[in-house]
């Protein structure tokens, strides 16, 4: 399934095989929650170079809901996608006040955010979706401890979220579909490690970093990644959740991770940043009011092929939402040039140099 | 600069020489007021068979301003746009309480509605604002009298357009950019009549005709449309300001109309509704919900060609809104077909079929 092509140090390159074809490694993807990224079309998202993509598996069996993918085919056959497509479970969501009610070991209580309803979803529920879905990648369910959560809760959630991936692992039936483990343990150097061995033990066909990207600092993030990775297989890919920023990204590919997801491109854009090989910039700065080159003089995307910074900051200053349309295009394809770039650097072992360049 | 090359009745197919390129008639332009239809990109824009848009002189001369303009080399090179734009010299926007202030023989005092200061605008100057834009069609200024005013304000308005128009053929310099004047004259045939006349004895490279589809019946405005043109000259194109839906527009080419601009179709799919050959439908109706069918099977527009009613009902549902951009990419290109099959229709001699056809 996984495949190592090229390593310099810790960072490696590689293939994912999926039933929606080989994934290079490492790979961005961009968040499309409910089926698509916001403002973006598929169209628009393939000319960025992103080869897959995550929706989520708990919001999908909610709207439409399962029924209507049945009836499509598959999540793919519904929102018109071809490429790779990863569903989060849901367990991301406990996080948010707006979803959780109460997670016991049974499973999460959430809140229905569309008719405010109760569901209960279970490690097996959330297998059983993303089975039906059929989601290129499945997740397991897991228990998401807040970023500053009692050692005791950290410590309920880390193995909470092992005897959970025990019971996915057992649930997942789709012969077609790859299913990826998560580990937690907070930022507690011992349960982390703890947490990584457990779940690599279960030999899932991939395996996530998750609970992190939450409000820790990145020298804390930095130090989960490490310690949860030295307790990883080296032949199964590793997935970081949560990681957006250029410098993020390359700093974890060094640490070794292959996979990363995060709505960070397309957010900043809607607050009017894009991102550029000399850093971010406020589109709105007065600056730009007279500036006719493109965001980035090197970029191939449809932005800054066939629009100007001086143009873009007109759109926006005048509230037309296509400037932070082609600000979202621009930082995805920018993500997507930088992470194939690293892929390049990694085979032609120069990865050390490309890291230097943007930290 | 206008040949035509087929008619059939008082329909009429031909071609307008521009200086971007012959644009064939009729034709239909959506309005991108800023410079961008909502959500829409130029490049999705010309996958709707779209040659042509009209922007708004008067809010361009405020935001981003002449002196950006000038420097960008004009308004196609700084929005990004190589085909047909045609600029609005800001007369409409005496309709609007946001934006008026005061008419009188001397100009139009307008509300600044980005910091609410106020600004004067003569006619000179909105044809120096256009000449500078160098859009390939300028508009006069004209007088607009609100739909139900009376006829003394209807006669004041008609006698002033008439005047202004004289004052601004007169203030034209850009020898690249085509010149069209306007017909007031509100409801009342006799003005309207008088009015048609005296724009076209001015022997502008075109006539519009203004002040109507502002609340006006259907029969109405038809009744004034075919008074308008009875006093037009064969030979020049006819512009109809404001109408856009597939029904009207047919009608309205029948009258011997030749183009057309309206916020319409991107603006109903905002409103959720597609324009479909079978008629309007609204995407939200429970009976779409498990419909895996393109908004309309003889349309090869980006949208019908990748999604289906159930996702695209789904995304407008879950409040994502590209439901709404996929919607408005669909209806620009639904009345981009259907103007252009009646430009073929009259071609070949069937035009009257494809009429009986939408009425």
């Amino acid at each position: 399934m996984f495949k190592i092509k090229a390593s310099q140090g810790s960072a490696r390159a590689g293939t994912l095989k999926t039933s929606h074809g080989k994934l290079k490694t490492p790979f961005f993807m961009p968040v499309a929650t409910k089926g698509a990224v916001k403002w973006v079309s598929n169209h628009e998202l393939e000319e960025t170079e992103t080869d897959c993509i995550i929706c989520n598996a708990y919001l999908f069996s909610i709207r439409p809901g399962l029924e209507i993918i049945k009836k499509a085919g598959s999540i793919h056959d519904f929102i018109g996608w071809k490429k790779g497509i990863f569903t989060d479970s849901g367990g991301f969501q406990t996080l948010s006040k707006q979803f959780l009610i109460e997670v016991s070991e049974d499973g999460v209580k959430f809140r229905n955010p569309f008719d405010k309803s109760e569901r209960f979803l279970t490690p097996e529920k959330a297998i059983q979706i993303q089975n039906t879905l059929g989601s290129d990648v499945a997740m397991c369910l897991d228990d998401v401890p807040l970023h500053k959560s009692t050692a005791s809760r950290a410590k309920e959630s880390a193995e909470r979220t092992t005897r959970w991936a025990e019971r996915c692992k057992k649930a997942h039936k789709n012969k077609k579909q790859l299913l990826f483990g998560i580990c937690q343990g907070a930022l507690n150097e011992k349960l982390r490690e703890k947490s990584a061995k457990e779940i690599d033990k279960l030999d899932f066909d991939g395996n996530a970093l998750g609970g992190l990207c939450i409000g820790e600092t990145v020298a804390e993030r930095n130090k989960m990644v490490k310690i949860s990775n030295s307790q990883f297989q080296e032949n199964k890919p590793r997935y970081l959740m949560g990681v957006g920023s250029p410098k993020d990204i390359l700093k974890c590919i060094s640490l070794g991770v292959d996979i990363f997801d995060s709505c960070f491109p397309a957010r900043i854009a809607r607050h009017r940043t894009a991102m550029t090989s000399k850093g971010n910039i406020n589109i709105l700065n007065a600056r730009f009011a007279k500036d006719f080159e493109p965001l980035d003089k090197e970029c191939d995307c449809f932005t800054c092929q066939n629009h100007s910074k001086a143009f873009i900051r007109h759109l926006v200053k005048t509230k037309e939402e296509n400037g932070q349309r082609l600000l979202s295009i621009h930082n995805i394809a920018f993500v997507q040039a930088l992470v194939k770039k690293a892929r390049h650097a990694i085979e032609e072992q120069k990865f050390d140099k490309l890291v230097k360049k943007y930290s």
